[in-house]
């Protein structure tokens, strides 16, 4: 736990306070390892949608002692040292972080009362460094098949989808899944969903990001501005309905998924794009004895799950845009516009 | 499919358009059961909540050719005469109804577009008559350790606690059990999960009614007038939460009750008391990853499963009221009321 | 139940008495469908190893009245005419038929001490014949992508694969299956784990098959000849061993799949090449955690989730040869012998 | 890992080698936690028909350094001291130990090569011993309800009944439970099943213990020496068959819980009194879609579940005989002889 510290720097981005204007690029002491820590040389760092509402509203986390904060979850990178106690990594090894500390198989750590919150990037510190440390625990070997930019995709975007589809919804080869918008989660969804033989429905408002996605190997696109998308669904699939559905949207948007899901469907809620209160008819519900869950992220066992996966159905995240370390703004913006798939901040490119 | 009809004439519940004054006592023709169907002298009738819609609203089902509406779907009685082709009763069996036609196991009938609605007592012929015939497949064989009023309740409060509970939601020794109220779907959850080993909390505004729940085996009463049931669930559980709630009064009580569970937990979706729409936060949902189910009854294997263990567990129904035949409108107005447990209407009661 | 008959004849293949030289192509009157039937005329055959243990052995069935039996479970065919109460079919539907009649969904028929076996081809009339009627609820409809020659190979090969890997399995992308042999279980179990994404390890004995079977997809091929298998899974795997293991050869073989299972692995026994007494050791069961289930064939939920699979997936049944309704002796003889795929009988093929 | 060693001496029994009599109680220095480790003052240690193994056999364990092993892994006791990263326990918390080290939940640890094998009592050092170190992940909160001596059976012989049918096998109410002798485990199948609402069927060759297993909640004792137990289950059971069968026997009486087993049946692998090869018919697993499962034990989780069970079900283990630290050969002894129920060393009785 003690975080020995020694005389080498490091770049890392560190936010003072809430706001754009308090995140700044700054020098910090290179960590040394704990007995069951390894020391990771960052390669890669790929942002997600919470990143930029750390930045905005501080997520509700107290900076403890008034430290500033450190952004970002999810990094791929090369272990650079580890504490006498490791074993389950050495240096030279590739690998990508765990978004949950110490959720490794199972319903997970937390409480009615208090759910968990020891996630990477707040209230923990974050992987937007040169060097990081985690407790041994927290690092999965990457895939072979993935360069650090797109390892570092499968942390928080990846696994969701596949917590949602696979680990959870037991998706197999001949249902349906609908994905909405073509965002990180969304076309992981869509590529995890080919790779079990699935059909896959794709939702957008615009038709060129409908095209980029059947490039994917969506099997079809749905222009919601152009046409009621649950009645797309049903003709479709002959009236049957999706057997899963990525909520992305959230909030009243819910009920729509619950009239486009099939008779003991799954709606995943992964999304709050429009509120943080989710709602719908209990008619569907019942009558269709439809099952929404809640997703967050998923466990390691998963992801090494779906590094296996990645590896053996040559599943190739969808970066839609690298930046430079100092570019981390330029990144959050980029992000806000709303991707085509994901922005990677890298970090110590290999030369 | 053709029902033969012979000379005798038997009474029977119709109720002409909606609204209580619509409701009559008439006499029809004793059915003849067809080469599949068998015909059944219905003892016992137990009433739902969905009754007294059925009379109030109409529910949105049409009356084909205008002809009066037959309620009452959860009926126990004995076989009085079998079709040609019926191989799974013969007369002098004691059997129960099921209450969706055609749903033996598995996902059931009906599509996204057109979820299953072939149920007793509207939109099919309802069984509040001396006699009544239904397919063989629509009947099952009652517990041997209950009368007909008691058996009566399984097939639709009974069967839905049941499918919440177990069928969807393998209760165990040890968990936490919530049921919100005294109604008949809430006292089964109780000794259901009583009959599992589980701990009960039972949800109430009314002393007395928690006083005769601990006397069913409740391991607690709550009532909701003198605290926040939310926060006497997280006392009485260390925290910890529950680990199936019974949510019986939907709207945005849901969000109440994602409070209240456990990391992993379930909430079944049963009753609509103060809503169509639920609605609750996404933050509870995602960060203790709960599922919320609806739940339409059950199919007819999880209410074999059931007869089988009220014989075997001891499970005895609680009916807070008998009618008879004639006083049907009385017991309406009972069951409006909101009786402790169920409300039977005894139709051809043993002499 | 009381099936009708006409003044046509038919062709059939028909089965005496136990031994080849009591098989015969006879003529017979053309069935009529009573009520709940369906009139398919019958297009294509595919042959099991089960066909020829009854020719051989009859399987233990007695022959009611000393009928003759119809040999032959696996059809695929149009429907011709159907009865009054049908509403599954019309005429011109492209159907398949089901193994097992009677197993919509769940556990299925049966009791401890009498399994079922109200299995087609025996003892229940079978359909080597120009017609055929079945209960409607027998039938399903066929795949789109399919003729009716790789359509009949679903029925017993596709789904006994299928019922192992993906409904009773839970396969997913990068699991790793072994199959033991390249006949019809072994080649659509390859498939189906290829089309969800998984690590394909083909058991054979012929280099030449294993190449056939790269070329269906397999990651990688072991001549059971050059190594012991078992190490070969565990160094393919890094040790990890296989998620699921398809034991067709049976006996004490399963004994090395034991071996060869992952932690929590999945053995699923279909075959019995070996001998009728299965048997392995306790301490790989105990310590590895290890489930060894029976599969027999499949219920018919499942076969319609294989036809949406088979058509979403584009999966192609590998049928070795086809062969004339006169020829189906040499067909035997060829099947005995060991096939790539499956032996289909073309009975009306299409002009 | 670094064990500290303090300066006072504690009883701990000691073996050199294989054979009962290198079985010493020697002194040993009282150990000292480490950062992560709990140091325990043991009150009990139940014993499994696994120690008396390791003392004619040694299981297959190397002794490192030539260091004698110590032998016990159920105990219970109270915590005596805490390393300073512990922070699931304090001193005073009422504990028991786990069984296999570093198992929290999920499939747990071991590949196909090396099934796992860290286990307490050998390979790993046991616990009869006045105190005893482990790391803080291997030890749980004690039920409230039982004390030290009953507490310390449910770490291998209740978890294993419970891991076979509540965790694995979904055990509900109205299901039939056949367990096989009553011993530990035996018991504990018994009253887990009976605290579900299940039906119980035990069988011995001694009535007397048939009665006692009555009066603990058995339904039905069925004497082997006087009828064919399977013809017993399929009579009692109205032809359908255990849903359950914990298989304690094992070798070829395998093949006879198979004709037991119900239609999807499942068969608990736990026991090998009769040999480390299990056998049975193809057929029987086949026709009637059987799972048979092998059972180590169980993980943490399960643990904690099966510890609130035992506290809101009221479950009381059941002891043959207690025997003080000094007459650990006259308990394994008695332990040989076949107890009903457990044995257990009280090592620091409470006065």
């Amino acid at each position: 736990m003690n975080k020995h510290v020694g005389t080498e720097t490091i770049r890392q981005w560190a936010l003072k306070d809430i706001g754009r204007s308090n995140l700044e690029l700054v020098e910090a002491a290179k960590p040394v390892p704990a007995d069951n820590e390894v020391l990771v040389k960052i390669a890669a760092v790929s942002l997600n949608y919470r990143d930029n509402l750390l930045v905005e509203t501080g997520l509700g986390f107290s900076r403890p002692n008034g430290q500033p904060m450190v952004p970002g979850s999810d990094a791929a990178g090369e272990v650079a040292a580890v504490g006498s106690a490791v074993t389950r990594f050495k240096p030279g090894d590739q690998v990508i972080s765990t978004f949950m500390a110490g959720w490794v198989e199972g319903l997970g750590p937390g409480t009615a009362r208090q759910p968990t919150s020891a996630t990477l990037g707040g209230p923990l510190k974050g992987l937007l460094a040169d060097y990081a440390v985690l407790d041994q625990e927290c690092w999965v070997k990457a895939p072979k098949s993935l360069n650090a930019a797109a390892a570092s995709t499968l942390v928080c975007a990846g696994l969701t989808a596949w917590t949602a589809l696979v680990e959870r919804g037991r998706l197999r080869a001949g249902q349906t899944v609908v994905v909405q918008g073509t965002g990180g989660v969304a076309l992981f969804g869509l590529q995890i969903a080919a790779a079990h033989g699935a059909e896959t429905l794709v939702i957008s408002g615009d038709d060129a990001k409908l095209e980029r996605a059947k490039a994917l190997g969506a099997t079809h696109g749905i222009n919601r501005h152009n046409q009621d998308w649950v009645e797309a669904v049903w003709e479709m699939t002959g009236d049957r309905g999706a057997d899963h559905i990525l909520e992305i949207i959230g909030g009243a948007h819910l009920g729509k998924s619950l009239e486009a899901a099939a008779v003991g469907g799954r709606v995943s809620l992964i999304g709050i794009l429009e509120g943080f209160d989710v709602s719908g008819s209990f008619a569907m519900l019942a009558r269709k004895r439809l099952i929404v869950e809640g997703i967050q992220v998923g466990h390691r066992r998963s992801l090494e799950d779906l590094v296996r996966a990645v590896d053996r159905a040559g599943i190739k995240p969808v970066i839609d845009a690298e930046y430079e370390m100092a570019d981390l703004p330029v990144a959050l913006d980029h992000l806000a516009r709303g991707p085509f798939g994901k922005i990677v901040v890298a970090v110590n490119p290999k030369k």
